[in-house]
Parts: C-alpha cells; sequence; structure tokens
C-alpha cells in the first residue's frame, strides 16, 4: 500500500540493507528503519562499528570450519579425539556443545547438497574431512544432519564416500521431539520412530 | 537451550545490538548474527555505512516532526492548506500519504500518552502544535491516532485542549476492515460499525 518512492533516499538504502537479513521482508525492513531513526546516534554508531568489525574479528577455522576468534578452541580443546561429528552450519556445533553429549572433533561442511539449487559435492569441504579423517585417527563419524531432503542426500553421499574407509559411521537418532503428542507428529516422523523402537 | 556464553565475544556483541530492532528476540538476532557472519566484507561495510549516515543524513523536520532529508517537503507542498492531520510516528505520515486521500500539513506528536509507562503530555509535541493552528490559520484538525487505549487516551486529551479554540476537530472513522467477514470481527468493532452506520 505504501509507496516507497516516497520515503527519503537513505531510508530507502537502510531498509533495502536491512532486507538482506534472513526472513525480513519490505515490512519488516521498514519497522527496523523507522525504528533505528530514533536510536541515539551513540548506539547507531556502535552497531556500525561491531558489524564493519566482524570480517577482522570472526573467521571459520580452516580445519574444522568452525566459528572461532583466534585459535580454534573446538580443535583445540578435543584435540586427541578419534571422533568427529559433521553438521552443515557453524550454528548447529554450538547447540550440539550445548547438549553436553559429546566431545570430540567437529567438521562444518558449509551447506548441504542441493542439486535443484546447483549446489553439488564440491560445495561442501569434503576433501579437508578425509584429511582430517587420516591425520586424528578417526575411528567414528557422527553426521548430525537436517532431516531434511537435503539432509538425507547429504548424508547418503557421506556415507558411500566414508564406507570404504572402514570406521564407524552414526547418523542423529529420528523419533518423536521431547514433549511432542502423538496427534500432532507427522506421519513420517511416527513411522520412523516406530521402526526405531527401542527396548523399554 | 543454547548457552550463550559459548559463542565467541563478537557474535555475542553483534546478537546483542540486533536485539535491539523491535519484535527481534534472542533466536532471530542469533540467526540474523549467523546470517551475517557469512556475507562478503563489501556488504557488511556498506550496512555499517549506511547505519552510521542515519544521524547525518535523516531529520525530524523542527516544525511538522515528519522525517526528512534537507527542506521538508511536507511542510512546503501543502503551506497554504488550513488542515491539519495529528498523527503519533512519522511512519503515519507516509501510510496517509500513500493513501492520496489528504493534501494538508501534517504534525508528528512523537508517541501517544501511556501513563502506564509514565508517558504524560509533556512528552508530546503540543505546543509546536498550537503555534502552527495560529500560524497557518487552520481550520479543520484531523486525528489520525491509533484505536487503541493510548489512541482513544491521547485523542480525548487533544479534543479538550482544542475544543475552546473554535477549530473543526475530526478522528478516522470507525468500522468494518475492507475485505473483512463478520464473522472475524470483534465486538467492539461491530459495535462501532453498527453505530456508526451511514445511509446507503
Amino acid at each position: 500500500m505504501i509507496n516507497p518512492a516516497k520515503y527519503p533516499n537513505h531510508l530507502l538504502k537502510l531498509i533495502d540493507v536491512l532486507k538482506k537479513l534472513p526472513g525480513v521482508g519490505s515490512k519488516s525492513a521498514e519497522r527496523f528503519a523507522f525504528e533505528m531513526i530514533s536510536w541515539p546516534e551513540n548506539r547507531l554508531r556502535e552497531m556500525a562499528k561491531i558489524i564493519e568489525a566482524v570480517p577482522a574479528q570472526m573467521h571459520h577455522c580452516p580445519h574444522c570450519g568452525c566459528l572461532t576468534e583466534e585459535s580454534c578452541r573446538f580443535c583445540k580443546t578435543n584435540e586427541k579425539a578419534h571422533s568427529i561429528c559433521v553438521v552443515a552450519k557453524a550454528k548447529d556445533v554450538f547447540s550440539i556443545g550445548a547438549t553436553n553429549e559429546y566431545q570430540g572433533l567437529y567438521h562444518v561442511l558449509g551447506t548441504l547438497l542441493s542439486p535443484m539449487d546447483g549446489i553439488g559435492p564440491d560445495r561442501l569441504h569434503i576433501e579437508k574431512l578425509l584429511e582430517r579423517i587420516q591425520l586424528h585417527e578417526i575411528k567414528e563419524v557422527i553426521i548430525a544432519l537436517d532431516s531434511t531432503l537435503e539432509g538425507d542426500a547429504t548424508s547418503l553421499y557421506l556415507k558411500s564416500l566414508l564406507s570404504p574407509l572402514n570406521i564407524k559411521i552414526s547418523r542423529l537418532a529420528f523419533g518423536l521431539p521431547m514433549g511432542s503428542s502423538l496427534d500432532y507428529v507427522d506421519g513420517g516422523t511416527l513411522a520412523r520412530a516406530f521402526n526405531a523402537r527401542s527396548h523399554y
């Protein structure tokens, strides 16, 4: 309804750059922009400084691909582990770390296979993974990928790639999410939970 | 679930500043931050530059309070109008402007009365409004405020303040929103629409 051409030029620029955030459309970007305009100058300056410093302050570890500031604490803490947990994104490492269920190495693929979007195996950080499996004498590779079409495709690809190495390969369990009611669980999840039922 | 203490320091700073955007909680801020980390350096630099330039590039007009870059086109375009439309926020001016229903002056109050949050009449730009009513020989004040508790309180306050001036005071109509079905309209709206029914 609102004709954006009527907004002042700098406001349009601000809205445009905010729209690049994930899940932020025109409406949200406008709301953010109008709020930011009312912010005090020092808050705006601080925000700009933090954003500008991202490339200098944050790196992906060249070995595991995790997010790191100076030396990679994920590589360092579990230097002597013989298991490696393969995830798609750097964020997943923090989620798994927070469960306190795993002490071992991580490896960030960077993305999942998605032939529809033209993302093939060459976009995954696979070579480094194979190198590290050798280097750390890895005994188990834990595949911790999404339970989606892309996650399944990537898991299968990894499985076929790693099987010849004669190491244990596991994937996160599928089943009912905690606190869920059978009434609200989809058929696919229920089927997988049923098949993977365990002795009780 | 995720222990934020485990994130790198700069990431925490970025998440903190993003959480200041309206409606953005920890989860969204984390999503934004992880996405931004993967942005190319020049996009981050551009975003920082735009944000930093907001105070220099955008002002509120000292007369009407509208958002403006150099001279205020809202004051200029309708210089000779004898009606003034009172709104709460600068954004509302663009929304009303986009309807093409109104050619006249605007006045931005800056906020609505909200005694619960300690926002009293002293926080509204009222003095300037009274000055401008005199200066422009205003014949009609159109109150275009939210149909909320705060909007109603502010409208009543304005009405009592302006009544002695002997000018026409109007407020936006209440009724059914366009395209709505009676099934989904709340009782309050229906009652107001019923009372304000017009000859058809």
